[in-house]
């Protein structure tokens, strides 16, 4: 099998594992050992980019009109060959990122993945996905069609359910009916390459147009820049840094092309008074296992925890320290990581946050950082909100006591867009008039709204909002999570006007193409034919 | 009636009509003579905006949780004002415009206007348009929510039905519960100002917040880019030129907040052979007819017309020509648009196109061009395709002719991002195999595809798709005209995680908050609760 053996610098473009015209290449690095892993990969010219998009523009024309069965059918083709070598995916994973190869990787993120995948054809099957529209009096008729081609760049945090040739953002664009070309996270491309072998090979085993999975494992930031404008793309999407996210959102808007960015978050939790007088210690082990989980490298890591002044907030922080002190350091993601975390700490603390706990690199293995807990009252807080909404992506988390009820109100208010607000309160009701005061403002800030329960958890639910005001996305009208919703991130709304039935797409004929999709008729939800 | 007099400076801002702080004044100009006319309208100085901008901050907070009832109130009082006041707005907007009072602003957009606020009111009393989603099993409930203050800039073409505080873009963003800061074109100021005096009035009527509705004339071009990336804004909506719009788009998009923008379109109408076989005078009489209505200056305006070479293409040219030339010429909508549309025929001309008629000013009364037609063959076409996709937003057009059936394919795949696309094709199926080839190409580049019938007409179906890939508007997925769909454009997805079932939205309670919203339960669009 091509590409499967090391040493080689080879990229997947229109169809075949070639060796990449480019002259660099780089190594991973396993985190544990801050040594370099054997395999070298390389950094694409942008020739070699050029020809990627060229590709996948013609899949785009080839597969136009097709059925969503036959992405279905690659979907779950792929879901079934990433089971069959689970092991291997498992095992290089665990060397490229140091996460857990169990649960995290094998238990948890792997099912999660494929999973998603077998979601993503059911999506593609059914159809309903498509939003059909239909206006039988004026013959008028829309739904949600294929954007063309789709570059995906993956973050670092998810070697599998983000993974840009096989995580969320990969399973929504080819559902849609797109091709994908993904762009590999450094940090762990030899995961990528063994993802990216059994896409190649699930797509030819059904019969997919040669440029519909291609992956490139790198290119510079200018070469970036051109991919996400390139004329013949249809749509990006991008989970990662902010710094490098915001880069590529300047080139795509400016060419008109959509972006889909999943940027950062410091996911706000409001720990109401009752609530702490009810079960404190409760609150601070559970607070403790969602913050330092996957040593803190979550986009939904709850980073900034609002308390009202008192002695049970005083007491909440101790115990929350206690534990911080008292848990083990997990090893992080790489060098980068390590070093961007302290940097947050850094800001906050210039910020006037007070360190309570950790603040140093070290105490676990390899690429570690002690865990670490800040604090800072809420005049300070609201003073200073803009560097004190830093994210420090890692296992710390920031604590803001606020003088008063009121207080923990403003700051609601005063917050930046985030994928998640949380809020817990009593169970007696003596919490719910300061819910009903701090909810409405969190709400306007957060794609999503949780009662009584950590934000770590993202389940894939066709409810989900994985998504939120910038800076946390780009749009707060998309999820990244939950199927069929995230779809539509890489679809155009396709009007017919008056086209002769025939000529319709079979999702806006007047019978229903599956028997089972659910249509929009003359202002009616139904799977029955239209007329 | 504050406002309403003459010669005054005021602005609508915060719930009062109000003396601009500006020193700067403008007054329109009737274009059919030339003249201006007498009122003067303030161009509002930065405080004034942002005065305007927290006050409707202060109505989204006011507004969090209140029922679409509440907003479909409002929306049909203002309906029924504007009727009552329907002779008054003809005349001035017939002042400003030059538009015929009857049938265009009378008896057609006038009708539309209103017609298209009170679908609105039905769509938000319905509630089906926020999607509510709920996974019972989960606990998960998501919706699309008010995204906050909407900023709404009109355009000079329709001082009606995109009226930026009476039409479209005005609808949806009141009907999704947002407040609307309208910027009113600087053509038609009067008729926007009589607007808003019944705005004001039956928001006062229904008990709106003070930022509900509210009005500024005009401002400068950076402080117009201050307001679409204000903080406190939601969203943007936008209709107008191309030029002006991008400077807003990439002020908002630096931002990260949205805007939907409505630039420029060339709206493609593709004759098959067979059927100019079949019916070639009476395609010139649709194409006359459709290109030549309100004097061109219409977004969906058929600009450019590819035909097969050969005799018939010729005759039809022809045909057309002498359509032209026998039409009456009539009044622009002001001195820009004139000297705007001279300027694109010219640089058709200077791409290469032949002028087979028209291509001077004059020949009517006021503002106003000869009717014009441009040639160019497919080859010069292809060669320059950038310069000869120019819009000349006017009474004009452009013929393309093709050497042969695959260049017309060629050609329909080298399109920018269109509004429509529209196919003519024979009644017989002898042009099938030729549709069947430019039809998906076309597809790709449009956001209405037509059979057989000018694309002018935009019916305000729930189907409609007045929208297309950039730099027909900014985003390819939303549509500006069609309702509820428009509505999507000022909403985010508010997901509710495990939040507590009293304190859920009405939307997302397991009762049917109406009896009749649709709403997407455990995979199942129903009318029913939940569970």
């Amino acid at each position: 099998m091509n590409g499967s053996t090391t040493n080689t610098c080879k990229v997947l473009i229109n169809g075949a594992w070639s060796d990449s015209a480019g002259s660099k290449c780089f190594q991973a690095t396993n985190p544990a050992s801050g040594e370099p892993l054997p395999d070298s990969f390389p950094v694409s010219p942008w020739e070699e980019v050029e020809q990627a998009v060229e590709a996948a523009a013609d899949a785009s024309q080839q597969m136009r009109g097709w059925p969503g069965e036959r992405f279905a059918r690659f979907l779950e083709t792929y879901a079934d060959r990433i089971d069959a070598r689970s092991d291997e995916l498992v095992e290089r994973a665990h060397q490229e990122t140091a996460l857990p190869a169990s649960p995290r990787l094998k238990d948890v993120e792997l099912p999660r993945t494929t999973n998603q995948l077998r979601q993503a054809a059911v999506a593609a099957r059914d159809g309903s996905w498509a939003m059909s529209t239909i206006d039988t009096a004026a013959n008028i008729r829309s739904m949600y069609a294929p954007i063309g081609p789709v570059a995906v760049v993956g973050p670092n945090n998810f070697p599998f359910a983000f993974n840009s040739i096989a995580g969320g953002d990969f399973a929504a664009a080819a559902a849609a009916g797109n091709p994908v070309i993904a762009k590999g996270h450094s940090s762990h491309p030899g995961t990528t390459r063994l993802f990216a072998e059994e896409a190649h090979l699930a797509a030819q085993q059904t019969e997919m147009p040669a440029g519909f999975v291609q992956l490139i494992f790198r290119t510079n930031h200018t070469d970036g820049a051109k991919l996400v404008s390139h004329p013949l793309l249809g749509a990006t999407g991008y989970t990662g840094s902010r710094r490098a996210g915001l880069v590529l959102k300047e080139a795509a808007d400016r060419a008109g092309k959509p972006i889909y960015l999943e940027l950062s978050s410091i996911n706000p939790v409001f720990i109401l008074p009752g609530t702490l007088q009810e079960r404190l210690d409760a609150l601070a082990d559970e607070f403790t296992a969602s913050c330092l989980m996957g040593t803190g490298q979550f986009c939904t890591n709850p980073g900034v925890v609002v308390l009202q002044a008192g002695d049970a907030a005083d007491r909440f922080v101790e115990a929350v320290a206690s534990r911080f002190n008292e848990a083990s350091i997990g090893t992080m993601l790489g060098e980068g990581v390590l070093s961007n975390f302290g940097e947050g700490i850094g800001t906050l603390r210039a910020a006037g946050a007070d360190l309570l706990t950790g603040g140093q690199p070290g105490g676990g293995t390899g690429y570690s950082h002690r865990n670490s807990l800040l604090r800072v009252d809420g005049d300070r807080f609201l003073a200073n909100r803009e560097k004190l909404q830093t994210e420090a992506f890692g296992n710390g988390a920031l604590f803001v006591v606020a003088a008063n009820a009121d207080q923990m109100v403003e700051i609601a208010e005063s917050l930046e867009g985030n994928l998640t607000g949380t809020i817990y309160s009593d169970s007696t009701g003596a919490d719910d008039e300061l819910y009903d005061q701090i909810a409405p403002a969190l709400r306007q800030h957060v794609g999503r709204l949780l009662n009584d329960k950590m934000p770590t958890g993202v389940a894939v639910s066709p409810a989900m909002n994985h998504g939120g005001p910038f800076p946390a996305t780009g749009h707060p009208a998309f999820t990244s999570v939950g199927i069929p919703a995230s779809l539509h991130r890489f679809a155009m709304l396709a009007c017919y006007d008056n086209v002769r039935s025939h000529r319709l797409p079979a999702a806006l004929g007047d019978k229903n193409p599956t028997g089972t999709t659910w249509r929009q008729i003359d202002g009616v939800w139904t799977q029955e034919n239209a007329g």
